[in-house]
């Protein structure tokens, strides 16, 4: 029978989970309390803080729904959306593509403003689907499968014309690439814990403001946004809803507080000079970045595979041979890109190395050039 | 700011979580992998094979969804049951009721069974119900409100009449209540990991048979139960859905295994000797169980608090004072009854002395007649 302690150690800089370092693991195996025990109910507040100030919102009603990731997707949809609603989704990516599903099997109209893979899509075209009157409009922030960054100026108003919402995916974004919520115009977000802030994945980062409060719908039991509040952000002694996930909000909250000490905007900052070494590095090695300039996704770093090389059969060893792994192309993409997480931890130059040394052996590039361009990425830029 | 670190060491004996043992913490913190790692493959193969042992069931789609407990239920609401299906539910507690509330608001049509809280449900009754044409019956096999256990015989054989599911909750029954799922013939049942497991909150064991499997809904994305057997049962490679909790995983492994290394029905017995002594114990000190002989739920012990005390404050006190959890009532119950977990290793006496001693002090009952009667039970039961 195995057991956990034969589960490998391994390099994580695929598209998530990311590298957790040890303090994260030691808090998420503190002790358990109970899910309303007076000393969880502090440490609460202080998960809601943190991440008020990472997701720079002032919302009140910002904390972890007890899923992943796309569980925040879904409790957006069950929670926002009505049956009927007409719904204009930003689609250049498997993200996107994801909502305009979920929102269609909810009985949403989507109206999908899609752009090729590897692009972000045009502002103008999402402000003019936005604006015939719709309930929402939708994009992703950073769009996993293909490392592009969707601008978000000038679409809050077109959808705020007709009191629409703007509703955003910064699951790869947050705390790894520019982003401001509240002046952004965004009223509700999610993101995932298992990206830039380092977090074993279990849970879902989550914030709406009094507008998207103001219209909410209670289909789901479990996704009962009002139910949450109540627990999460009660005037009175909080009322138990579910049993919240002790464990993952330890881990949680040493990841914010990692965020908080490193400072938002130096956090930032590494991850885009991060992206851009192991994009120069990489190049020395036929790997060409997708992301158009100005597109790319600080915290995601998808290149195109060179031609003479078997992609798959490389991340292969790469796994097994050293332990590192990287992630595929998805879509249109499959067996024609990588995708590298930089993200947290990973965005670092000694993880780097490691990869691209090891990618280097295993295509037959240059490993001094490619470390050598990656070194002086890493020191110009600092 | 408050870290995790000054979160204290409770004793949990409250309704859940319960007592995580250190071996567990541990496996919760082993390095993350990579949801697609062929490591972390074999570890999910494994779990669902414990899983299935510990439910007692022959189905292959057997698994944790990425959710809590309450999120199983959810999953079983949006993946088993259409908009305007008749569905029997029974309700003698806050989880049956629950349960009745996610169906309406799913838009079934919801034929309540209703017991006094405190009391199974009379089994004619539910066969009387389910006798008409419905898509499901669903009871709670171990009602956490109430300390209660629903007999299952020949429920199952009342819905399968006229093809309809047998649908269940074993959230806090699952490994401390006698429970054979298949000999029941339940169609699907959910649990969940922080009851007798002694696992953090934050997954929900799942099992769905080959029947309920046949008629699945898609309308949720999240909870796509046909997208996760994609994931967790392929027949070739693994194809991503969401990232599943790795870590989290990790933990229900270790649990899991400390189930098999027991034996499922020395647990089952050592959990019916200890709800037994401490049943005796708080007797002594004027604390009576709610559920009539034969229809007490092993893992949860609910007992009446006497009329001499303030039983709020005696919470708080063991709480503040003595850092031992225990629940108060819910629904009709608050402020007359407490929640006991006898749950994993709460269930044994050392747990249950700490707790029977502080009560006494707090109460001023008989301490040492009190741990008498824990003791003697104990030594009779061994």
């Amino acid at each position: 029978m195995p057991t956990v302690a034969d589960v490998p150690d391994r390099l994580l800089l695929g598209s998530g989970p990311s590298p957790v370092p040890p303090r994260i693991l030691e808090a998420l195996a503190h002790r358990t309390v109970g899910h309303l025990d007076p000393a969880f109910g502090s440490l609460q507040d202080d998960v809601a803080a943190l991440l008020r100030a990472t997701m720079r919102t002032a919302n009140q009603v910002t904390f972890p729904l007890s899923a992943t990731g796309s569980g925040g997707m879904q409790a957006m949809v069950d929670t926002l959306i009505a049956p009927g609603d007409r719904v204009v989704v930003g689609v250049c990516g498997a993200f996107g593509g994801r909502m305009a599903d979920a929102l269609g099997r909810a009985g949403a109209d989507v109206v999908k403003v899609e752009a090729q893979w590897g692009t972000a899509i045009d502002t103008e075209r999402l402000v003019e689907a936005a604006k015939e009157p719709c309930a929402a409009l939708f994009v992703v922030h950073g769009e996993t499968s293909t490392g592009v960054a969707q601008p978000l100026d000038g679409l809050a108003d077109a959808v705020h014309a007709h009191d629409g919402l703007f509703l955003v995916d910064c699951v790869t974004s947050l705390a790894g690439h520019a982003l401001d919520l509240d002046a952004a115009g965004v009223d509700a977000a999610f993101s995932g814990t298992q990206k830039c802030l380092n977090v074993p994945p279990g849970l879902a980062p989550f914030t709406v403001n009094e507008r998207a409060l103001s219209r909410l719908q209670r289909r789901s039991w479990y996704f009962d946004l009002q139910a949450m509040v109540d627990y999460w952000f009660a005037d009175g002694p909080r009322a138990y809803h579910h049993t919240a996930p002790i464990n993952m909000i330890y881990a949680l909250h040493e990841g914010l507080r990692m965020v908080h000490e490193e400072g938002l905007e130096s956090r930032w900052a590494r991850h885009a000079r991060a992206h851009e070494a192991l994009r120069s590095a990489l190049s020395v090695l036929g790997f060409e970045r997708l992301a158009p300039p100005g597109e790319q996704l600080h915290s995601l770093l998808a290149v195109r595979t060179p031609d003479t090389i078997d992609e798959a059969a490389v991340r292969g060893a790469l796994l097994r041979e050293d332990s590192i792994e990287v992630s595929g192309g998805l879509g249109p993409l499959a067996g024609a890109a990588w995708r590298i997480g930089v993200m947290g931890e990973g965005a670092r130059p000694e993880p780097q190395e490691r990869l691209v040394r090891a990618t280097a052996r295993h295509t037959g590039g240059d490993e001094a050039a490619a470390v050598r361009a990656l070194e002086d990425a890493w020191s110009v830029a600092a």
